[in-house]
């Protein structure tokens, strides 16, 4: 008989879970187990403050992902949150409502995936929740960040003129989502396909880049591109009253998105510019700053960046696809859409 | 017809939420809206954190209590949290699971219910995460608050001869939940009762008496009763590596859970002892702190608080009953119980 969660009870699951977290850095003065974590903050610095869930059925399936996989994507969620803001994760938090017959091993795969990533990060986990869900696993991460107060990167600081760049290629974790939903046979699929997979399942944050781009002020603005590309577009152009124009060719579609578009008769400009997920980050930079961004970059790996268009005085959102110009698509809407 | 919340959509709700939330103090350099919140620490201060769900289904029940009671607990439960570690709460973050079919008055309610206890607490709410739930609501509030490193109140500072004191009534919010669960109609229910009702659904953490105490460092250690006072006295004990002894006839149970106890031929002992979610304090005194910690309660109001009885230097946990000495109940088992 596989052993069950309930059968640990909650001192038992916490205590496991402590011991999969390791020793904490000096930093955090109190960890697991007391009544609420103790932390000391960066002298000069600024707390930063993100919480996203990951609930079942909504944004994952157990049929279709390991709880490795649920767990990792939990934390770099949110972790994506912190490197748009320029921040260094610094602690987090874990709250978990589950199933009592959740299988111990998966409650393990999922700390474990969890836990990975915020070792990796640097944000050990102090502290969090266990109860009883009636329903679906719902996974509530929160990181605390920390940032210098004149580096922080917002989303309001574009000016018109910027240039905005995003980084890596887009469209690939709508594309990983759709092929998962069409119940495709991973073994049967190509490499792009299954990279399209695996960044749905497992994003990695931008950390280094936000953190690297922020200190130097080597963008105006930025955000990161949960909801897709023309969400964070529209949110960035809103927050700092300015208009916006992108370009439909130059846009960096993942090549696993675009062979999806063409075999499936999908616009392939229009999955990228919607489809959520893919976690990259898009920045606002300056003609002044330009020079200093792609140092920033060069600083952290060289990330591939894509200048797809400008922020423009004259209010409006536009995308100019060969010589029309039309409106750009309102984007991914993950709750709620009526 | 009613308004439901997936008329009106994520951003409409955040919108709304904004709305409700006023503008926040200048400490919070950046609230709702962006990727993360930007909070400003307070000098020499140490970052404490805490996170509590309340499920829907486990936690409460819709034909029980109003949205707005559920979000008033939703804070509350978390300020325990701090107010048993000493700590000020400066900000909190509010993740949200809801059914499409919520109706948007109910919506109101629940953050009206929230963010008015984080008004009175000094805590503004400054970001978190809304998301569609196919199952139950589930309410995931994150608390940030602020201590001086030397205030912290721990689970583990108790020594051997440490007196224990309990604040207020216990064994309210269990019987509470017993008359609703029993189905009592609220309006045929004597004072007391109803008081164990209020006490379950709107407990009001003891805040200013935590502060104080810390502030003063007039305790040894602390600990909310989430769990119940069995299992505060177990927690400080085995963390403060003692053994401790409690006074049945000491104990303060409240007289509506007194009253329930005899109606239905239960020991009320065992009821104040097990019955969780009472949200009081327990502090273990040193005998050299004990008019330093009765200056700290007459500067807070002067909550009532009773001594229960002894850290020891011997192990074990033992409950005194006229002559007896017998273990201690080993408290509310709240998640998982086998």
């Amino acid at each position: 008989m596989t052993d069950t969660i309930a059968a640990v009870g909650e001192r038992g699951l916490i205590d496991r879970l402590r011991a999969r977290t390791g020793w904490p850095p000096d930093f955090v003065q109190l960890g697991i187990g007391d009544d609420a974590a103790v932390i000391e903050p960066v002298r000069g610095e600024r707390v930063v403050l993100t919480t996203d869930s990951l609930v079942e059925g909504v944004h994952f399936r157990r049929d279709w992902s390991t709880l490795s996989s649920i767990g990792h994507k939990a934390f770099e969620v949110n972790a994506s949150d912190l490197a748009s803001m320029g921040a260094t994760p610094r602690a987090c938090l874990l709250s978990l409502a589950l199933p009592e017959s959740l299988a111990l091993k998966d409650f393990d795969a999922l700390i474990d995936g969890f836990i990975a990533r915020a070792h990796a990060a640097g944000a050990p986990l102090v502290g969090g929740n266990l109860t009883r869900s009636p329903g679906p696993i719902v996974i509530d991460a929160t990181l605390v960040g920390s940032v210098h107060a004149r580096r922080v990167l917002t989303r309001g600081g574009g000016r018109a003129g910027d240039e905005l760049y995003v980084t890596g290629a887009v469209g690939a974790a709508a594309t990983g989502l759709a092929l998962l939903d069409a119940g495709a046979n991973r073994d049967s699929l190509d490499a792009g396909a299954r990279e399209c997979i695996d960044r749905y399942e497992r994003p990695a944050a931008r950390l280094q880049c936000g953190v690297t781009v922020g200190r130097r002020q080597a963008a105006n603005a930025a955000m990161d591109l949960s909801d897709g590309l023309a969400d964070a577009v529209r949110q960035i152009a809103a927050a700092s009253e300015t208009g916006a124009i992108v370009h439909a060719d130059r846009i960096p579609v993942h090549p696993g998105a675009a062979a999806f578009a063409a075999q499936h008769r999908r616009d392939a400009i229009e999955l990228a510019l919607s489809g959520g997920e893919d976690y990259e980050l898009l920045f606002a930079v300056s003609r002044r700053q330009k020079r200093n961004f792609f140092g920033a970059l060069r600083q952290c790996g060289s990330p591939a960046v894509t200048c797809i268009g400008t922020l423009e005085k004259s209010p409006g959102i536009w995308l100019k696809d060969r010589d029309e110009r039309g409106a750009l698509t309102s984007g991914y809407r993950h709750f709620l859409a009526t």
